[in-house]
């Protein structure tokens, strides 16, 4: 332990001041010194081995993926009660990694017929695999490349006799409260004792929003900006930081003028967070009386504490894939209903919607993978459900039979085709016909819509409302498809853009049509939860919101001090000529 | 030669029926016995060799490679008069392929590190090779994972001692008239041959509408059809063969009633093909009084000899990125000017829309590949010219000096946002200024339009039409985004829909706002060239279709025994109501 942790006593801390900048994904401010975190890379022998040493080489092998194993067991059976539970899967996740076949048997196999020493075989395995992680389409899928690094590099430590963390040794005069850790990347078992001591922010060289550091900065609302590229090797230990988690900042060794302004940013951040907190169980209305429904969206049952908590109308988007992610079977029938009654029992009535499972064939973890050319164009979300009637009757019967429980609404993803909802409200009549023959109840006002994320329902959205009962614009991919961009190909994604006139019309289009069917619709992606749309949305005609729960005191606080009407009238002009809108003239 | 040809004298004719369905990609019917070409995957040996025995293996490779690539190279150089011009650049793919170090030096390296023999080494890399090509976005392209095996097959039968060539031998009492080329795949040195020797139709297992067997087969207008599996090994030398080209069908051992139905089908074609080449010189205006413009998409220059002979009123799309495949280096100006010079001349003042390079930077064949996630939604078409300022440069000079000899067009793919638009006229505006200053002449009539294949451009047109003095709707691109389907992707190519309501609503869109902007709007993808979309287009709006030149003596023919203002107010209210419709109706 401690071994990569710099020797901060001989090296002074650095005095130039640098301004990096990377991608905020935990809002806060945190001013503070950091510490450094040991290398995610190691660098490791490169030898080739003798024949009659390849078995010998395969047992060095084993032996330190069963330490690895063993240690991350450990870790999982003694989590400190107060860890977030978001950590579990990740170190599941983890745990099979690193009793994948794919990595021991194919490393193996490795040694055996390159004669390659286990280190050098277990770094080419795991390039192999991180690769192949990194063509998976979905962004959450494709950051788990990550554990696979982390997996490795665990195994590497042990293997080089190193221990297998990468914390640093905390010294006794270290002020954790004002240390903010700066790492190449920080795995769930590291966060685990990482999160024990309360660091003051994170900042790392990869990730990305839905990276470990993310989601558990996120949980324990501490700033975080990840995909640093290199901070680790520009930062010193004890160099004094500020850290923008909004703005996506780190400012090494600040002057006292910048330095003093950010401690006002601090405090006043803190301030607007304490009034924030005042207004939670104030209703959402607009000053010309327009009641706005706020919503949440989450990836986990326990979250809906947290959306009670904060007075959120309801649950908007319960993305019920992370049940699915980071185990070896399909959850069952029963652990599938635990969670959803779960999440309608914390709601107390209030609307909980749950998307159906929407992941693509690239993605199933039950050795069926195929890497299709194009996956976001593939065989994805409701498509892929369609061709698995097994797994899609398993989810329905769980959504069904919980849905007495509370206000279920069920939302189908990737919707594009008429004959796609007929077959979903097949399904749909077919479990319920089996429930009610098994004797198994459930409600009679279960509401069914669809998310509007492919250009072609929202174009053509006339028939699918006849058949629905509310419908949910999924922004992110609405945006992608309809400007043909993969948004986290770095190569495009500066063309990605909420405010492109075709993707506000074609919101306003189905935000129009819903209101002339008696339709509810709501925008669950991003766009709704950034705070500098919320008025724009609202001109647009839009009452449902649904957002990171952490989003929804500020974007009430925009529509307690909004005029909707007036806000209508003022980008009618610029949506008719299909012109770009200034935000600027949306303010009060 | 003929090792691998069917022993047929031993082996009597299967007599079982049997209809088998591809993909009908050149039009016609043949009746005919079939000739069986030999297998397309060799099995060879995979055994691994002494490490003294590694120079002397990779010799062998060096010698095989060598004479695979003097004998296409021998074919180059001695290609008969009548050769179709598609295949030199097929051929020089292969020649490239051979000698390109990704194959020798990676077999080598095989060879050494691995120890296996060359043939499985060769296969090995080949393979990978293959599977890379096979990520790729553009159907093109991805076919030529295509070019791979057939260049690997080739040094397999070297290395096996076998000659290079998989054609059959020749019989002399073998009439080759009524003789239909069974093949698991045919590549281009074999076309050659093929084509010599003139038979009545080809057949493949492999192959899609771009495949070399396509591409030969309808500039000898004799019908193909690709994609049958496996049916060189369900089918015997000397089976009785239906091929019907257009249906994508094959009839093994016809009945004597089926036989004479295809009979009568094959002279009435013959007979239809004669009768609409009369009328090649009629305009095609509808019976309303409608002037409908018939346009071509050609590949090659001298494609436009066969449009002008056809009677077309223009080029509606010239892909100028076949000038750029199946090479090492860009062609310079001066290549690029003679060949946009050669159109303009051949077309006599007709319009001539010549579109630029459409390649995504996973295409580029100067070592810069990256393979993107979804590089259907990366950096393509025009972003990927506008990222490469000197390329694109290069090409808009050679299309402005070509000017002079006509009447130009440039066509910009894959417009999306109004900065690229400003981008483009910037571009286009310095290589003027430069041509002026050096004394190079231009035309003051050249229009410049855009490709409508994103939705964003079809949803929010407006601001380009203000820009723009024409533009053109990609329906196969437009298709595939607006419905977030990757057709080649065979688990959902049963989701790509042209009749789609989104998909009919966007083209009304946009030949309305092309309407009241005073814009011309064409459509040049596959729709506007299958006849039974044309009334529907027609009735869409519609007044400038561009489709391959072999389609439009049959889309003429039904403009003029169509009435457009009848067809508008058939589709008006299903088109309101974004319902279906039943091209029955639009029958006359």
């Amino acid at each position: 332990m401690g071994l990569h942790m710099r020797e901060s006593k001989d090296i002074p801390p650095s005095t130039a001041v640098m301004l990096m900048r990377g991608k905020g994904v935990a809002r806060g401010f945190a001013i503070g010194r950091a510490i450094i975190m040991g290398a995610a890379t190691l660098e490791v022998a490169h030898y080739r081995i003798a024949t009659e040493d390849i078995p010998q080489e395969c047992a060095r092998l084993d032996a330190a993926l069963e330490t690895v194993y063993n240690d991350l067991q450990h870790i999982i059976k003694n989590l400190p009660a107060d860890a977030p539970k978001e950590l579990t899967p990740l170190l599941n996740v983890h745990s099979l990694l690193v009793s994948d076949p794919m990595l021991s048997e194919q490393t193996r196999e490795i040694i055996a017929s390159r004669q390659y020493n286990a280190e050098w075989a277990l770094s080419t395995q795991g390039q192999l695999l991180a690769d192949q992680f990194s063509l998976m389409e979905d962004e959450y899928i494709r950051e788990r490349a990550a554990d696979v690094n982390q997996v490795i590099e665990r195994v590497l430590r042990v293997l080089s006799g190193m221990g297998s963390s990468l914390l640093p040794d905390m010294s006794p005069d270290l002020d954790i409260n004002s240390s903010i850790v700066v790492a190449h990347d920080i795995s769930p078992a590291d966060m685990i004792k990482l999160r024990g001591a309360r660091f003051a922010a994170f900042v790392t060289d990869l990730g990305g929003a839905t990276s470990h550091t993310a989601i558990v900065a996120r949980s324990m609302n501490v700033p975080a900006v990840v995909g640093m590229g290199n901070i680790r090797s520009l930062v010193r230990d004890k160099d004094m930081l500020i850290v923008d988690g909004e703005a996506g900042l780190v400012i090494v060794n600040p002057s006292p003028l910048i330095l003093s302004e950010y401690q006002q940013k601090q405090d006043a951040y803190i301030r607007e967070r304490a009034e924030l907190i005042i207004h939670k169980d104030e209703p959402a209305i607009t000053l010309d009386g327009k009641k706005i429904k706020l919503e949440a969206n989450i990836e986990l049952p326990h979250e809906a504490d947290e959306v009670m908590h904060l007075g959120a109308d309801g649950i908007g988007l319960f993305r019920s894939e992370f049940l699915f992610m980071g185990r070896e079977t399909l959850p069952d029938e029963e652990e599938q209903y635990e969670a959803y009654s779960y999440v309608l029992k914390t709601m107390q009535g209030k609307p909980v919607t749950i998307r159906t499972l929407d992941i693509g064939s690239d993605k199933t973890l039950d050795g069926e993978a195929t890497v299709a050319a194009n996956p976001a164009l593939g065989l994805r979300a409701i498509r892929y459900c369609l061709s698995r009637p097994e797994m899609f009757q398993t989810q329905l019967r769980a959504l069904l039979r919980a849905s007495v429980h509370g206000k279920l609404r069920i939302l189908i993803p990737m919707l594009s085709h008429m004959h796609e909802l007929h077959s979903v409200k097949q399904a749909i009549e077919f479990a319920k016909n089996q429930l009610a023959e098994e004797g198994h109840a459930y409600a009679d006002n279960i509401e069914l819509g669809a998310m509007v994320e492919i250009p072609a329902i929202a174009i053509a959205i006339e028939p699918f409302l006849k058949h629905l009962d509310f419908v949910s614009i999924g922004t992110n991919d609405l945006i992608q498809y309809t400007l043909a961009i993969d948004r986290v190909d770095n190569e495009v994604s500066d063309l990605y853009d909420p405010m492109h006139p075709a993707v506000l019309r074609l919101i306003s289009q189905t935000i129009q049509a819903g209101e002339r069917a008696g339709k509810e619709v709501a925008v669950c992606g991003e766009m709704a939860g950034e705070s500098r749309y919320t008025r724009l949305l609202l001109g647009l005609g839009l009452t449902e919101f649904s957002m990171h729960p952490q989003q929804l005191l500020d974007v009430k606080k925009i529509v307690r001090t909004s005029h909707t009407n007036a806000l209508r009238s003022k980008i009618a002009t610029a949506l008719n000529h299909a012109e770009y809108i200034d935000l600027g003239i949306l303010e009060v």
